[in-house]
């Protein structure tokens, strides 16, 4: 291989595929990053056996071939060198990189030990603005769940059971966050309609690159699914990951529509509030609500025994039934904080039931919010 | 106690003295802000039995009083109310702040419990800008050791021997950065010269403090010691700390004013290639100086058995001997971010001997860095 590339094309594309490798001692060539000329590209691609993300880049190439090279050394040599052309050659396994006043050569892998990179032949399920899924993907990725005991809502759930619209959903049993994409030329391919659980690390993977894309406002992501796989397919860059099996949970059930309590309250007021009364709440981080119809008011205390307490109260329109419930100060922060509108619509059907918070006068995403029974 | 103060003043008031506060859990008084009313002031006060730091805040007082606070919920709770009015009064030991639509009350604990702050009644020592000193000990400080093995280089040495300058000094043994502070009008009190060592916790929070000051080019630092204690006093701040016994270490012998090679080298393009060095040297952290006058070369390498090498060339004024050296790449880049010119003067006296780097043409800085011997 001899190719000459610019050092910013090189340094974004392996950004866009290094953030995968770990430090996988059992099988070190995950370590590493293959680079394969591809015609007039060079193709750069990783894989922890769950993931792969491939990544096609510019260059000038003199002769064909490849190498696989370790991931953090590559990327530390490349983001520290000058914005100029680069000279890649390969001989035995070294790579040898030359630019400006700059020399180094790095011991490299065998292109035929790297794992294959699988492919999906499918034709796309669907297609969908870049921004858009970035956007709804955000709203809801911090609500998965950590623990493997239940894998399945460890993912971020894509129902394309409709034609006109995607909902994507994530929960980690205490709270949920359901977003609906409604889609307006790009129909969902019939033949592919159902629903996939992609793991959450994938998805953050996919925001991270999604997020230092430039800004393209008519850029689509086209996503198809076949064998248990799904691939992300947009701007020269490939993500490929596995599903995780498992049937998703049946939230429906737990999003009312009807409310015995509806309450329109300014969002940051309600944050700050809730911030504050964060810093007097117990161990089971409970804060709670007392919600005032006739005077329109939202009062919110804590109490720790051994520290103090707080008390905030907050002008509301309130319509309904008087109410005092308990939360997880935490969760009403985090599903608050994906809400980008200046008022906030929150529902309530008694002490017991889950609450939904939601923008003012928008429907398409919902946060379900389960109250602590002390 | 009763009195009225803005949020804003006792936010950054409480950002001057909170932060020596750690976890203490044998004497839980000491994880608590001592509050008491002086006048028509509210004197803020913390101490870790070493460092102990008081600040002044104007408020409205109605009575006198005071309390000690835990210091993480009063922090929490200020900085994240509006910056409006806040009502301060104390009940059995409780303290009740209101603002806006806030309310809260904390637990406190009786001042008489709380440790004595010293008091240093001597004259001034000496007084210094406070960005003079600011900037100083901002060069040195991160060449302090972290070992207690050698208490003494854990701080940094102020010498105030002449009349007519301060010197500032820090070393681990394997480098040590000297700073000299010419004092102009303000001359050092004959009868308190000598020299002392401060702890670098005391210095790192002296740094944290005059950095968040509102910049006042005028500001003086008035030092005083007295009984093993030295006293920083500004802008309404005492910051008084103990110092440290010993002797500190004579260094002068290593700072060679005559050089066999002396270079002067542009000082970005070092420290990149260095630091691209860095990433292929060994677990040692050793790179290779390999100086060459009749080229005006010094050329960069660097070797790891496992992962490949790296070969930098630049271009640099050189006159003397050629040479071949080895360094830590870290103490190399510590000392060249100490130093602000464009281009820095570099000098060695052979393979074995200690290097000194310094800024072009400002000899108030001397970095000095031991040699690798292989």
């Amino acid at each position: 291989m001899k190719i000459i590339c610019l050092q910013e094309n090189l340094k974004n594309g392996l950004n866009v595929v290094q953030n995968i490798i770990g430090k996988n001692l059992t099988l070190p060539i995950l370590n590493n990053i293959l680079l394969i000329t591809d015609k007039k590209q060079l193709k750069l691609s990783t894989t922890d056996l769950e993931i792969a993300i491939t990544n096609y880049i510019i260059c000038k190439t003199e002769k064909e071939g490849g190498i696989t090279v370790p991931a953090r050394i590559l990327v530390n040599f490349i983001n520290n060198l000058p914005n100029k052309k680069i000279e890649i050659s390969i001989k035995n396994n070294i790579i040898y990189l030359k630019c400006d006043n700059f020399k180094s050569n790095i011991k490299g892998l065998d292109i035929k030990d790297f794992p294959i990179i699988p492919k999906i032949k499918n034709e796309p399920t669907l297609e969908v603005n870049y921004l858009t899924l970035k956007n709804a993907l955000e709203q809801v990725i911090n609500f998965t769940s950590f623990s493997d005991i239940r894998p399945e809502i460890t993912g971020v759930f894509f129902n394309f059971s409709s034609d006109k619209e995607i909902k994507i959903v994530a929960t980690d049993s205490f709270r949920l966050g359901e977003k609906i994409i409604y889609l307006k030329d790009n129909k969902i391919n019939k033949n592919n309609q159902g629903s996939v659980i992609v793991p959450g690390k994938t998805i953050q993977e996919l925001i991270r690159i999604l997020s230092n894309l430039e800004k393209d406002e008519e850029g689509l992501v086209k996503i198809s699914i076949e064998n248990n796989q799904i691939l992300f397919n947009f701007s020269k860059i490939q993500i490929i990951s596995k599903l995780i099996e498992g049937s998703y949970p049946n939230y429906q059930q737990l999003m009312s529509k009807q409310f015995e309590t509806n309450i329109l309250i300014n969002k940051e007021e309600l944050v700050k509030a809730i911030k504050l009364s964060s810093f007097f709440s117990s161990k089971i981080n409970d804060i709670r609500l007392k919600i005032d119809s006739k005077k329109s008011l939202i009062s919110i205390f804590s109490q720790d025994i051994e520290l103090g307490e707080n008390l905030s109260d907050l002008q509301a329109e309130v319509k309904g039934k008087d109410l005092e419930i308990i939360f997880n100060h935490k969760y009403l922060l985090d599903g608050l904080n994906s809400i980008n509108t200046k008022r906030v619509f929150i529902g309530f059907n008694g002490e017991t039931s889950p609450g939904i918070i939601k923008p003012e006068g928008d429907d398409s995403f919902n946060y379900v919010i389960m109250p602590i029974k002390l």
